[in-house]
């Protein structure tokens, strides 16, 4: 792990969160971005050499839960904002090399979300690690592609 | 805002989550470090830019509640995970003039959680701002003094 990627903020409303960030941060928010994979919009703010990305679900038509990268159904914001309100929600870490780093995370005893990397957002491999195992933090590993 | 200087996790047992952490992060701790404003022992660790901080209560024997930092009781820590589970916490960021930016964070209309900034874990100035206005996240300014 090289550095902290991103700081992930779970949100209800994610263009009132984008106002509010921008007032607290004293910074734009420089990208917005669906991931589908993760049924989440998300938003990002840059803080030195981190970002911090608010992530909200999109609101879901069908009803139907798919599982996601998060290792969790969809909905997986609200769900999470449901239980412990809105807030800090994950921190990703910068890797070099993700397939070793998960491999080097199992040996030590940690459980992975997700057995192999999956597409994430802002053009990431990611790979969640299972809270249970990291004091309720829910790790994220991402590797540029 | 400058960077994310550190980012705060709450814990029940300071020494196993120490041992959890060199693990998961693949990095020493490098440094241990009692706050009595706050009645919390620290564990810090590096990635990058960024440190994680490790916070657990001090185990109180008064029983007495004084008012801290965190512009909450003694036990604070404690009562969070009692609360919400062990897990991310707060997230501090580094500021070049701490009186200058909690002037303009009250002009924007966010609540300080102590008006002067006090003296926090390793020699640093800090405000927290409160948490319901700025989603749920508690975030500490600190200044290198």
């Amino acid at each position: 792990m090289l550095k902290v990627e991103h700081i992930g903020i779970a949100v209800k409303n994610l263009d009132q969160s984008i106002e509010l960030f921008q007032k607290l941060l004293n910074s734009p928010c420089y990208k917005t971005e669906e991931v589908e994979s993760e049924k989440v919009n998300t938003a990002f703010f840059r803080k030195g050499e981190t970002k911090i990305e608010l992530v909200a679900s999109i609101p879901s038509t069908s009803g139907k839960d798919g599982q996601t990268d998060l290792g969790q159904t969809s909905g997986v914001i609200d769900k999470f904002i449901e239980k412990k309100g809105e807030g800090l929600h994950h921190i990703a870490f910068d890797v070099a090399d993700i397939h070793a780093e998960m491999k080097r995370l199992v040996a030590e005893g940690f459980t992975l979300l997700n057995e192999t990397p999956k597409k994430g957002a802002d053009n990431k491999l990611v790979c969640f690690l299972h809270p249970k195992g990291t004091n309720g933090v829910l790790i994220e590993l991402c590797q540029e592609i």
